[in-house]
């Protein structure tokens, strides 16, 4: 049931381990890195009392000082203060360049203290130990940190690779349904945009996935994983193809804003995107109107939302951050040509843009 | 008069552009990069009174939308809050991720513009204008971004290569003495660490450098980023050879810091930090006396310190960050092994660190 994923990235390359019962030997995983003596690990108050106490332990079985950081769960957390909280930790750690960071969370403490270890002594180490689906399947994986700031989030950033990503299955008994719900939007997402096979797989598991079933969750992560690896491995810094990773990304960041944050889970908005983004595709990139259909099913069988309500489109459409073509009126998507195959940048007249809406968002 | 020094790293090469006059051709330069419209343009209150408006101007007048930012001058600008109100600034002028940062200034300046340019939107292109000579032949070249925190400097901090450096030898007639007199320290560190030839010609113009004439600077400027961009090109992430260029700075560093940061300005600490490494050169690493003597009376003939009087050496030594080994009370520094080679990672015992004190810090 363990999986090894490698993220080729010449001297940023690194490993996904993907198995039950990782958190106990994670200490081992980063002696085999070599990293120094002390570090700092982050993680917050939903995930620290489960887990906490095992990670430390592994850690100081192996040699190292581990000193732990419990910073408030939810997205507050991604912010300047606690940011800076997190330098004053490290140096009352006494911790230099060799030292290194652990994130024991979801993508919240990835981010936070992926962004932190990007820039703490102009970059240390750090290790990723998602304990969410969606931290497992998407934001551990492939260097973006970063934080917010009140006007927006992740205005700050850096793309900085971890030593490795531990993907503990374990951990998803105790996570709450509708966060390992959410998780599986972005699951879809892969199938949609990079793997036929894999949405097919999907549509037969289903059930199995919903049960939480161990071996075909091992297969499931692992294989998002290798999509996302090699998405980044062509594309680190996002110069072009890592753009179609943003599949249903544009309105789900827009109704994350206009319904305020915190309403939606990020994958329950990005179900929302990918039905939005499915219909505009059959309109414009040539997805049939079967393949479409079958997205929606698939997010309705995991309970995901595939339609909105409550929310205008003048609000939706002014948080909406759109590549904007220099002139009349088009703006630019990523959309899938067929179930397997998504593109960036394909245009989309701004009448289209609310025609579609009006289906989805009633 | 004019050179031009190419910066060899892959997909982060960059030209370095030194000659008189070029603050009214930066647009220009800027425009050749292919950069987008908006840049934001950070300056202290020395400096954006004297050049702002030219750069200003350069900028609009190649079709570019430039939003000035003043901090205050000096290092209580490389903080948190400067760079958070940075970050401010920069939206509300309605950047994205192909706006730029342009920073004009020394290297508080430098560094700061350079590191919220390297974390706005997980980093955004900048544009190096130094008008100091301490930025101009050294912190302005090879990408080191960063803040201060309370508890020391440059603790936070990020790699971000500019996109071209611009050195304008015009800026020197309104720099004041002690200023450039401290920039020279680091030009003498090149002829020490790098090169002999370079070494010998600053002791055969030295009038003439003290005189500022421009051809005589122009060269010295250019050998200079010449010397820094080899370095950087083999090592840009200091993992080893870089830091040669660390010569002098440990104590140079604690000089500072036990002094009180303000007392001396970087480079008059650089200057006994070189003397003292110069004296334990010749101790363990097989510097002549003569070379020793010659490094001295440079740094004396340009007026910079080669002793300093009044601070107590269990403070120094209390501030100085040495490599320690593991055991035996060695500890490793960057030394000269004649004039024009150095090597970092050389052991010295604490006995010679304070007999050598004895002579350079009465």
């Amino acid at each position: 049931m363990s999986k090894l994923i490698r993220v080729e990235l010449g001297d940023r390359s690194y490993n996904i381990h993907v198995a039950p019962g990782l958190l106990a030997q994670c200490g081992q995983f980063c002696r085999d890195l070599k990293l120094g003596h002390r570090c700092l690990m982050i993680s917050d108050a939903n995930v620290a009392p489960l887990y906490g106490h095992i990670v430390r332990e592994s850690l100081l079985e192996a040699g190292f000082m581990p000193h732990v950081f419990v910073v408030p769960a939810g997205e507050t957390s991604k912010s300047q203060a606690t940011l800076s909280l997190a330098y004053d930790e490290a140096l009352l750690h006494g911790m230099d360049r060799k030292s290194f960071v652990v994130a024991l969370g979801g993508g919240v403490v990835g981010d936070l203290a992926g962004y932190a270890a990007a820039t703490f002594l102009r970059g240390i180490p750090f290790v990723q130990i998602p304990t969410t689906l969606m931290a497992m399947v998407d934001s551990s994986v492939g260097g973006k940190t970063g934080i917010n700031l009140p006007q927006g989030k992740n205005l700050i950033g850096a793309f900085h690779q971890p030593s490795a990503v531990i993907a503990d299955l374990s951990a998803f008994t105790t996570l709450p349904d509708r966060e390992y719900i959410s998780g599986l939007a972005e699951v879809v997402k892969y199938g949609v945009i990079q793997d036929a096979d894999f949405f097919a797989s999907l549509e037969k598991n289903a059930d199995r996935i919903l049960a939480r079933e161990p071996e075909t969750l091992a297969q499931v992560v692992a294989r998002c994983c290798e999509c996302k690896a090699e998405v980044v491995r062509l594309d680190e810094r996002e110069s072009g193809l890592r753009a179609i990773l943003n599949f249903g990304h544009t309105l789900a960041h827009a109704i994350e804003q206009a319904a305020g944050y915190g309403k939606f889970l990020h994958g329950e908005a990005v179900a929302i995107g990918m039905a939005y983004a499915a219909a505009l595709s059959v309109s414009v990139a040539g997805l049939s109107n079967e393949a479409a259909e079958r997205i929606i099913r698939l997010l309705e069988k995991f309970g995901l939302p595939a339609a909105v309500s409550g929310l205008n489109w003048s609000a939706v459409r002014r948080a909406m951050k759109t590549d904007k073509k220099n002139a009349g009126g088009t703006v630019r998507f990523v959309l899938a040509r067929e179930i397997g195959r998504a593109e960036p940048g394909i245009e989309v007249s701004e009448e289209l843009l609310e025609e579609v809406w009006n289906v989805i968002g009633q």
